[in-house]
């Protein structure tokens, strides 16, 4: 049983890990921290977690959670993340972060996009959390940096096309839509229900601070450097995350062909499912789940192929796949507290 | 590991059941029936299933199924229920119904609201399957009839309120909220997403058939035939049932005093939580479990009291309370494959 | 052609003020104020205006405004119209006022429930708005006190039965359902897009700020004072509010009897649309309209009759009944700008 | 006063016909057909209508109708209303079809994606009713064929950059997402509430019908052939498109520089409108509304111009259109019956 502090509890990513956690046999959850809820029990912040917990949010003492925890989850801001996870290392924790702080090899890149990094000797040392491509080096890290949401639907619909070297590089355009969620739970206008109900926008157009993250992942698979445009949309439901991505083929291959190619390589990933011909995937069916459906479909009208890749932006895209990254780094069966189907409707 | 048989898989109920199985350690789904889906995989009936069955949608033959299954879910509509549950225990299956055909003891009263009843021996010999009221017939039974979604809301918002005779049981007044799941995955123009979207009704004033199954319960719990004004309504929402009940007190009670005897009555029950003072449930705190939550307040001013009662109307309104009387009738542990906390948001 | 100001025009309100306004061949905008946005475009505030507004969001300047608008729409907060509604009445502006400052006609409850009343002297000036009910008062007032929301949906709902003394005084319990508008468009974390979207809960129970409102109406019609339960509930629409309404008839009367005393009730009224027996109303219908659905069954078994009515809580239940006030108090048809049918689906 | 009749007036384009012609004071209903609602009020079909119109559905004959009606809108299934067309027209009406029928322009393409043509000799002489491309045309014929949704708002958003040959022709892909509108009021499982609701998924990739009338409409743009990827989305709200189209800009050219063609394009189009720098658009804020809102960004790092094209699929995309088609037919106010603000939220 290892023991595990979330913090930065309170936002969407701190419930959804203690949502899974509480279903995970192997984890005990010993500490949450929140700054905005500090001394309200986490079941009445969240009701739906009454009943699972008895824990009251505690302020963010790193030497005081690093006594009681085998590992911590950082669910904060960037920034915030980085301030205190080297304390968290240096106090003998393994650290999850979900935050951005880690995930960009190059600190020059990541201070172009965010700001100046304050621990950049740790970026070499943490493995980008993406179990399906980085598995052999998460097992042994003491700090993953959990990839972003956007990147993750993205790697894994490309990465069968990037190794077998079937796309040409300049040629990657990818449209992605999320839920709310990934807006977090600050208080905006923009997030409002009525300011989101029955509304599909496009935003970032060009300039998302998850496009290095992604280029970064895909020029590692091209072997050279890709860019890509990337354009998110917010979509009016809670979760999920559907890219919709295009890319020239740089030979024929019929639609078969390729889901072959995709079944082959993802044939012992226990969270990708390859659709079989002729079905799409839909968020609602990886919704809370740590699970990424692929479907594809090659054009021979005009050489391309268009992948679409679904994952639910809170699970896979977040603390399912921060739970995947804990199990890796504690030797646990990688599949632990991932195991329920979605619900639907 | 006892072995099961879902019939009538294709509906929501269905799915809803295959979920909950598919987390159940000690529950192996054998057969999956579908007229409507015969010779489909039941992974592409509804694709959140995917890698968690290979089972294929077969038509219903009993003697087929008795020789796989201990239990079987019977997810059928009510009068195609009864023509195949007989032939079911005949053939030394268990069975948990969860249409509407043997919840009214009285086959009078059933027929009235339905059809000509094909086996009114059987009722006797049913157990009405709200385990909080009625565990000790439910853990006998070799037929359980499951609930009605709304009955279940109700009857556990009114117990404690009846059973310590605090209500006067002319004054029952019960505002019901219902998720689209409860309208069935049948093909109707009011079941439209257009039509659903955006919009709320009432519908089936003074008329709804769960009206005599609501009645039933009360009428045991008081002690004397009660009668109440039932008026359900359609929300755009999946999944959740609230309903707001309203009676008058037949002696000061603050709501204090009430919470505590809600407290003290629900105490051992694994699924009802009763909220503190000042909060009041949210359907979606419930959703996917099944967990009952339940708030009140007491109105001085008025006399009355107002509980609030939610839960999940394909949950512990179906196929979770299904799960729980399967759970009884083999003797398993109450909670086995229903632990989940509700995914949120 | 009128000339008019919006007062606290940033707000939802504020924008179906204008949305109507721009419909409105006799009604002219000539100021638009926010705090929040001021010296920014209104069409760059709400883009759905765009290319129908060239105004900027000015600081609230009572001389300024009064030197140019004839009549004054007030979208402000409770507290905040009463300390500007003086000024513009003295310099010879007329005011439809949206909050609540002006709607509770004894000073008293007014403070019971909000705070101290700075004109109480204008209270007793003021016209309640509810042409249906105070049609003779409106046309010559200069201070229209716009009613609440659920209070026009009820008083609507009941009128013809209280004038016609069918019903017990005592008995009479509202259970109302509310579109997320309602709440506003403050930044409120139970206000959020993944904070609504899927649930459903009731609030307020016993202790909403419009239950004097809604008894003070109920009480004239009646001619007696009247207590009633009211229980209001959010829903995850945008708009919309239903009202579903009990009480115990004196004496028998049939549902046909009771919808033919509704018609004759209303049948000079443009607003209100009593539908034949047998159909209920949905939000959707009345949407973006000023209009008022009412339907309604008499239950024989308990003796009570049951009323479902619906308007759209920011047209017919703020901005839209605050035009037709505006054309009562100027004289103009009381449709104009308002004769739209509802958008659906 | 031009007398008209709604043929097929049972769906969601009929019933946007119906809102928009009750608004329109230059057109009189005269005929609603309806094969499934024959005999019943087109308000009871459709309770939003309630008020506003007296008419019966009635039955599809030809010769009735055209002894009433001026100006005919057909709103019937493709096949389905080229079987009428040539009557309407042979009897003297002008026709609006909103259908698929004569929107291609060779006869072939029209057979190879749909089925065998009836009266290929009508599609030279109809109207290909996009205004903004085609108004000369369009107020000289008798037939309009109204453009398909997803066409119209591709169209739009790529009409500048092609007259103005800014971008390569064999560059262009366009992700679409639709609102459930789109899909029809016709019974099917994929259109049930529970299965659109919090739900997102591509369909028809690179099959879609629409895919032909769209490059029909390009290529005679770009005065060369043009072949386009075109992915439609379906989303869980009601109404709206969002066309995200992206393409390679055959030589530098700022936002700025290309918003300043957009709007020079458009500057006396009455539904268009390009939004300033920086902003992009929503579909909400085009509900039920003819507008089209268009934004753009310049990435000069991928040397792609990322286009976002708003419409109302019902509107714009139907309904709006074909009144707009109407008006220029019969020489109205292009404008008339089309000037109302979209309603937010």
């Amino acid at each position: 049983m290892k023991k595990v502090a979330v913090v930065g509890a309170s936002g969407y990513t701190g419930v959804e890990l203690l949502r899974l956690l509480a279903g995970h046999s192997l984890a005990e959850v010993v500490a949450v921290t929140s700054r905005q809820y500090e001394g309200v029990p986490i079941s009445q912040v969240f009701p739906s977690l009454g009943g699972f917990y008895d824990l009251i949010c505690e302020p963010l003492n790193v030497a005081s959670i690093a006594a009681r925890a085998d590992v911590v989850f950082t669910a904060l801001p960037h920034k915030s993340a980085m301030e205190v996870i080297p304390d968290f290392l240096n106090a003998g924790c393994k650290v999850v972060d979900l935050s951005a702080d880690y995930r960009l090899r190059d600190p020059r890149v990541y201070e172009e996009w965010y700001q100046t990094h304050t621990s950049p000797e740790l970026i070499a040392e943490a493995a980008y959390g993406l179990p399906e491509l980085y598995r052999s080096q998460i097992v042994k890290a003491r700090l993953v940096a959990n990839p972003g949401c956007y990147p993750t639907s993205i790697a894994l619909g490309l990465t069968p096309l990037l190794e077998g070297q079937l796309i040409a590089c300049d040629s990657i355009i990818i449209d992605s839509k999320s839920g709310t969620t990934g807006a977090g739970r600050g208080l905006k206008e923009a997030s409002l229900y009525c300011e989101v109900n029955e509304g599909f926008k496009a935003y970032g157009i060009a300039s998302h601070r998850h496009t290095p993250e992604i280029e970064q992942t895909l020029s590692q698979l091209a072997g050279e450097p890709v860019r890509v445009s990337f354009t998110p949309h917010l979509l009016p439901v809670d979760r999920g995350i559907l890219s919709t991505i295009y890319a020239s083929l740089v030979r024929d291959c019929s639609t078969l062909e390729l889901l072959d190619i995709f079944r082959k390589r993802y044939a012992e990933e226990p969270f990708v499912r390859v659709l079989p011909l002729g079905q799409l995937p839909n968020i609602v069916n990886v919704r809370g789940t740590n699970l990424c459906d692929i479907g594809l479909v090659s054009d021979p009208r005009t050489g391309r192929v268009i992948v679409v890749s679904v994952i639910d932006n809170l699970c896979k895209g977040a603390a399912g796949q921060a739970v995947q990254n804990f199990n890796l780094i504690c030797g646990i069966d990688e599949r632990a507290g991932l195991s329920a189907a979605a619900i639907f409707p």
